[in-house]
């Protein structure tokens, strides 16, 4: 009984070891999809392709479908980029570094990607803004969590109106990212670090 | 024969007015179609129900399909836009008010619309940047259409390096636009139109 039970453990142990692992690479795959080619481009039968998950285990983690496949990836993406921005706070040794940080990473992970990877909410976002509610909840999530995390970093740099300033930062850092993409050329990033930098200096002296 | 030939002439006429017609309606159909749900979210029956042009027509008009009319709508919205830029410098007694106008546009556009017209170019672009070299290059031709005509506003104003200060206000405008969609809150514009009248008087002083 005892050694029945150890046994059922671990293959209950396998069993979700497999799961989460085939979970995460569902997940993985449909940012990278929903990113590339957006969320209404991006079929069912594309996802499991890429992430090389069972078709029946896409159906048993998500029960709700490409929606909530959806809604998974702007939360994971969401997270994981405000993850990122927590970091660079924390290692820079000032709002300015802090700012050049996250603009410089995003140019090097657009440019890598021969100009593929941009941001992983706003393709997604401005797809379903009108037609999900879940979806577009979940994008306002991400991205405002993101603001949230450069106000408190520029926060830590003792800079004013560290919330007013956050929302221009993430603006013309989004903007730029598109910008870049579609001209496939980094400039567009390149001209918002430098820019960002000057408000600083101009935000200080107001 | 003099007589069938006048009947001739207006029975062509006839038939291209009509034809003109049903072309700019189902353009104007795709154009809000793509900029509020996207361009794979938008099947050519939403185009055909939307804009009321005959299903012929459609295949007449465009016979290279969607990509063809996603071309055309990138196309036409892009010198929509870039209209309303030139105008706005035109108008405008300053820098200041040339880039507050043009904020202030797509701002009320956004609002009034329920906060579901946002940029009739990002949308597409950001979807089909990867995957249709016609697409790309028609949202990158719009996009730096914009940018261009932005700087030669900024130029009929004295603004020095009208070029890069123009990369900073698109940048700026395409941010603040998707995180108001998104967000359902004007409150980015606003923001980017103080951030840019600071710009602007940071950027003299410099």
């Amino acid at each position: 009984m005892v050694k029945a039970d150890i046994l059922i453990n671990k293959l209950i142990f396998l069993r979700m070891a497999k799961a989460t692992d085939s979970k995460e690479k569902t997940l993985t795959a449909a940012i990278q999809l929903f990113r590339r080619q957006g969320f209404h481009g991006t079929a069912l039968r594309d996802i499991l392709a890429a992430g090389g998950a069972p078709r029946g285990s896409l159906y048993f983690h998500f029960p709700g479908g490409k929606e909530q496949i959806g809604e998974a990836t702007l939360r994971l993406a969401g997270d994981a980029a405000r993850a990122r921005i927590a970091l660079a706070a924390e290692v820079a040794s000032s709002a300015e570094l802090f700012l050049r940080r996250i603009a410089g990473a995003m140019a090097a992970e657009l440019e890598s990607s021969g100009f593929n990877d941009g941001c992983p909410i706003a393709t997604t976002a401005l797809e379903t803004s009108a037609q999900s509610k879940t979806l577009a909840a979940a994008a306002c999530e991400a991205l405002q969590g993101w603001e949230r995390e450069i106000a408190h970093g520029l926060k830590r740099f003792g800079i004013a109106d560290a919330e007013g300033m956050a929302t221009t930062v993430l603006s013309q850092l989004e903007g730029a990212l598109l910008l870049a993409r579609t001209y496939h050329d980094p400039k567009p990033l390149q001209r918002a670090e430098q820019v960002l930098a000057l408000l600083l200096r101009a935000h200080a002296s107001t």
